[in-house]
């Protein structure tokens, strides 16, 4: 039993009436998981064939007693997931295409109040002209689709991921180890040293998201006046990549890309960080930072990093709905 | 140049005029350095031969020109720390004896306004009567005292950190391996699972910290109605120690200490989680669950796990203060 099953089961024991797909795919945004209605009917139909769940009319699910009995018994075996296998999944799943910039891109996903939108993309104008961000493509939706479902009064924000980048060299055959999530401080505009890391592999919760909660950024100051915080990460590559790594990153600037601050040296520490043998350090800016200053603000919002797959195709330049809100 | 040298040039550099040892305490506490004043009176004599400070007056310094200059180039050499070595560090530093229950043991600090201590402490009582709390012995110092500042209009409060427990078995020769620190999910009074887990030698923040600051826990549910979310680590114990082990935890027990939930069997996962080979999994409370009850009850509070030693002997029970309050 996955984990999105049990999540749908979850959901119709508390309700414990006759609820929709649209519902369910709403709810299950509370749990992280993010699917569209159509998934989420075809999951209902796996439980549906193994009798845990009943339609009711047109659409309607409610859970049996012997989906009773198996949510109690599988979710003690239910297990924490760590980050980087969700960076590794996504990487591998992600067939964005950098050449033809067609295929699906891994972002994050943030929701922000309607009312307070004009004042977020406000917040968020300077970061999407500065080299903190990976690319000034964003998602911007304001009513549920296929593959996003929008919480009421909120619109959804989807900004690339930096993980996008270990996807696109995984796809030319090169394999980028995710170490680090941190907060780099920045002086006379330039990356000076790590204030906060936390392993990729050792967390549960993502190291980015923690660091926005927590307040830790200034990702304001370091944009505006060259000292300040921002969201980085730490990557190795091995050496032997070094001058594919620097051709596939200078094809993607062409694109619109950008996100690697710094190279290190092959088996050299970058900002104190030591590598692997036969490795180099990079760092990479995070793809959160416009939600970042966004937070900076005072105004909330839901984020979830690394979340999903969405079409490249369907990004719109941030000057474009900005440009709009004004 | 260690880190509480580098701090004190910060302060001084940033203050730009002559300060005294005891401010300079003060404000080290916003570096998450804690220090007797005492002791920064060391450190400054240390600064003072090598030039980088020099006195002026009655105990007030001033930074030289060399000390900037040191402080530029030191600083970015300055490490980010990871908490294991934090937990390795006190636990070998650490003398408290079980048998005469005295010396110095590992407690977290904690500073309450002092206009929110009676809510405070009426939110910590419930937990101080349950299992979920490493000992009922507190810490409640209200004025600056040789080895803790304590900011003005707040109060410092000590908890017996659950690292206590490794610096006495350590001391018996038994080495512990601290693997996560997280937020577990009790139902009916019971350990359930792991919610989320943040390794510790992969984080530079406390786990436990985050999870407060992250409002994961309902400490207040698991106690009093058995379904709830408390902090908690997961430690493992070499297989050849256990009868030991639970040897010295029952002479703990007999001096009113408790905080091991669990133990697992050898090579067994423990609540899904695996161990290393020859391994036993134990599970043990958060010695900040008191601390998390308040937060929870919308008390801002400044924490510092694993923070400092500190002598036993002048711990009082946590109900002499609290009856106090009343």
């Amino acid at each position: 039993m996955n984990r999105t099953l049990l999540a749908i089961l979850k959901i119709l024991a508390k309700e414990n009436k006759i609820i929709g797909s649209k519902e369910i795919a709403k709810k299950l945004k509370m749990y992280g998981v993010n699917l569209s209605e159509r998934t989420v009917r075809y999951h209902l139909k796996i439980l549906d064939e193994r009798g845990l769940t009943k339609v009711f009319g047109k659409e309607g699910r409610i859970i049996t007693e012997k989906g009773r009995q198996e949510l109690e018994s599988a979710s003690t075996v239910e297990k924490v997931g760590f980050i980087i296998n969700k960076i590794e999944t996504l990487s591998y799943l992600s067939d964005f295409d950098i050449d033809s910039c067609k295929g699906k891109i891994i972002v994050n996903l943030s929701y922000i109040p309607k009312n307070k939108l004009k004042k977020a993309f406000q917040a968020m104008e300077y970061v999407f002209n500065s080299p903190f961000v990976m690319s000034n493509k964003i998602l911007f939706i304001e009513e549920d689709n296929n593959n996003i479902v929008v919480p009421d009064n909120h619109v959804c924000l989807g900004t690339v991921c930096s993980v996008a980048l270990n996807a696109i060299l995984l796809k030319h055959g090169i394999p980028v180890i995710s170490r680090f999530g941190g907060v780099l401080e920045i002086r006379d505009g330039q990356p000076y040293r790590f204030n906060a890391l936390i392993s990729y592999d050792g967390t549960s919760l993502d190291p980015l998201e923690i660091f926005i909660r927590g307040k830790m950024t200034d990702v304001s100051g370091a944009i505006k006046n060259g000292y300040g915080r921002v969201l980085a990460s730490f990557r190795e590559i091995p050496t032997v990549c070094l001058e594919k790594v620097k051709e596939i990153y200078s094809e993607m600037q062409k694109k619109g890309f950008q996100g690697i601050l710094m190279f290190g040296q092959p088996n050299q520490p970058l900002l104190d960080i030591p590598v692997g043998i036969d490795r180099i350090g990079i760092i990479v800016v995070g793809g959160l930072n416009p939600v970042a200053a966004i937070e900076e603000t005072g105004i909330k919002t839901y984020t979830s990093a690394i979340s999903t797959l969405y079409d490249y195709q369907a990004m719109v330049d941030f000057k474009e709905i900005s440009d709009n809100l004004k």
